[in-house]
């Protein structure tokens, strides 16, 4: 699994807000080994680091060939930008497409 | 009727959302016997299980030769996912095509 | 004037939305004689009654030969729906067509 | 029944086309006697003469109270426009609200 | 399966285009018997006779119990409107919701 | 400058809205001279009295041969709005045209 | 009224197309005085010249105290960019906002 | 690689068109190794044959672990679709995501 | 660096809000050397003073050659508002094209 | 300026499109040497070569400190892209900001 880099955040004083969106979202369905496709997206207000571009497009890339359930991803890489970036608030939204006739969106915030 | 079925939720510790979109939903209206069609959104925070999506889209196909006015279908649904579930919150959305040129969405939340 | 008819609510229990568009509204100016177009958005948490469709539709068809300005005529659905189904709470938007290159909307709740 | 009013085209000399598009269009289902809404687009080459706006907008208004179905209004509005302006061409489209779950669009040309 | 009625095109000298859309559209998978859902498209030059807008509704209902592929059912839709219509020039769209991650369209024209 | 007329407001017991919206706005910048364009959204809930439509229109056309500032025009009309009607809450937003490749937006607010 | 001023076609050796759309132009209505706004697309295949963008705009401006029909205000501006530019082809399309409840575009070609 | 499937086309008197798009398409950039993300439409009219919907979607996963050059990898599925069903005409889209600031589309077609 | 210069509000009693949004942004990546492009949007709720447009333009364009990161970058736009203006509140917003797949934006307010 | 790479056409035996869209140009005002920003599109049918996407990307991104008319540099990329890759057909359009209100798009084709 990619490693989710960080910097220093340049403006530590202020409550400020970054949202990342990520179209290009692919990971295999546990059950089936069929390829799932979705949107992430990653908002949070950083504290003292910041997630790195690179660092977090080569995590997203990193759910390519992994299993993973929709609701337990979208938990997953929250879990893993709380404990590389220790925000003060983050939330992440998984958007999928359309499986069985049902589109899914799955919303986790922290804390 | 077509049965709920579940999966434990893997991250019981966090209050997060899943939402569900079906825009292919269908029923008959129990004055005319005529088809109604809409989409069904269903959002909930889930406690110990998720609805497993499988047995979400063969539950909503199986209003397909129910009677249903579209108030009561739409807190029948979430009747239903309640029962099964036992969310935090759910909330159940039905929107309805065009009758009588008048267009109709009805949303229940519980609790 | 055409009668608003009601039917039981089939879940008093629940505190729950049921939304109204209707774009096929006409009247006529009380000014000039000439005629208004717009549409009605009826939303409304029913207690005991829900408003029956079909009633609803030749309700807002009455309108068709009275004169109304926007404003009285929004206030009035407001009126005509809160002694007919006694709703919870209730707002009737009225969004009307260009008139002398202004457009005009009208947002009133009761209670 | 309005009467199409005419003013003099300002350049006969060129080949040039006028839009006028009417969201404001009602008339009365013969069979049922309900009222029909829709958009009428008349677009058309004058030659000689340029149809005069307000009364565009009076005879569009009269049909209010007049019985007339889809195929047939459109058609007929497009006889009217070629009797009263005899343009280099001319096009009429009605584009009704749905009925029973159906979306109807007109298109009618001159020659 | 429902019958398409006819009533006397009202300007059989005009070459005129009639265009019908019903977003609820419902059929059955002949392989799955799982229900498909789509939007069927009808637009056609009249001749001597045009489609009865009910009989349409009704024809197009008529499938919901009945097995078909997205390609057959088009063309079959084209057939049964040819047969009953005999139009000067035709056209069928079906245009059906997300199935294995693919949106499919299917246009056939007469003649 | 024109004047803002008013008429008695029909509903004086309920707390409701109206929205007035003119995409067909211009002054002249006091600057350079040169014309501004924009759109302005009045939104108040009347107390006693009401906006007359005609001299709305009236009273912002004429500010088609003055000098005003995008901050200034907007507070001025609000200030003009709340003299003459009174409202117990209004607001007024100005959306102007793009400037040196910026587009400005004001938003006033009463009380 | 504004002059058309131009530069030399940089690539008098290629036929291709330069479209100026301006949402910001306002004329008097000869018949009520009253302003009348809409958006001028011009587009045009140059050949020795081409218009100077600050005339233009100054030319556009200069009709805000012109009393100018649409038809013949959209004409006149295909007239004088002509005259001006001698272009190989040209259109203008006048899109004027909706009077009496009707949205009219008018749009004239060269040659 | 996956197989295009085919079965025999229902209706070979006709001339139609099939069009399947997939916006789940994802393959490896040959140069770099990192991950491409696009949009695949497939449309065609059939002479003896079809193209199987599920065998189609395996076929397009069937890149997911392929290199592939945007102008390559369109062109290589309209050779492999012509190949499998010989249709009368074929267009391939491959529509793909934002790489270095720029959007490339690719558009191919048979005959 | 440009300099933000200032008018004196001319509505100090009112709390208001003015947004400007410049889409024509760029800068260059202190990593790379290469240029970023984005949208910033600027509001605040001004005191005594308000943001001259024209030096608000120059401004923006002076970090063209300027190497900035995304957050910093946003940050230090609302530093140098706040100091320039001393508004009662501001927020400052930075969208920014697509990089590596992923589309950023930061949103800081002040206080 | 940039140099155009190229790499050999893999289906030089078709007759297929490519276009590129690029939001993320910029230039100087020759007149003014104000940035001037806009959307490049370039599409083309291949010959015996294609353009290379990384070379296009830092070929637009050299027009940075360049003093270009919007309709010199549209003419001058299709100039430039025609000598690098001799395509069978090409179109560049040059898509920019507005400047005094207007907005202005270029279209040129080859040959």
């Amino acid at each position: 699994m990619g490693v989710l880099e960080t910097f220093p955040n340049s403006h530590p004083g202020r409550h400020y807000t970054i949202v990342h969106t990520c179209p290009e979202f692919t990971a295999l369905c546990p059950k089936t080994g069929q390829p799932d496709f979705g949107t992430i997206r990653i908002s949070y207000v950083p504290d003292k680091l910041c997630v790195e571009l690179k660092s977090l497009k080569l995590y997203l890339w990193s759910f390519r060939d992994e299993g993973a359930f929709h609701e337990a991803v979208t938990n997953r890489i929250l879990d893993d930008l709380v404990a590389a970036v220790k925000p003060r608030k983050a939330e992440v939204v998984g958007d999928f497409f359309v499986r069985g006739g049902i589109h899914t969106v799955v919303v986790a915030r922290h804390p």
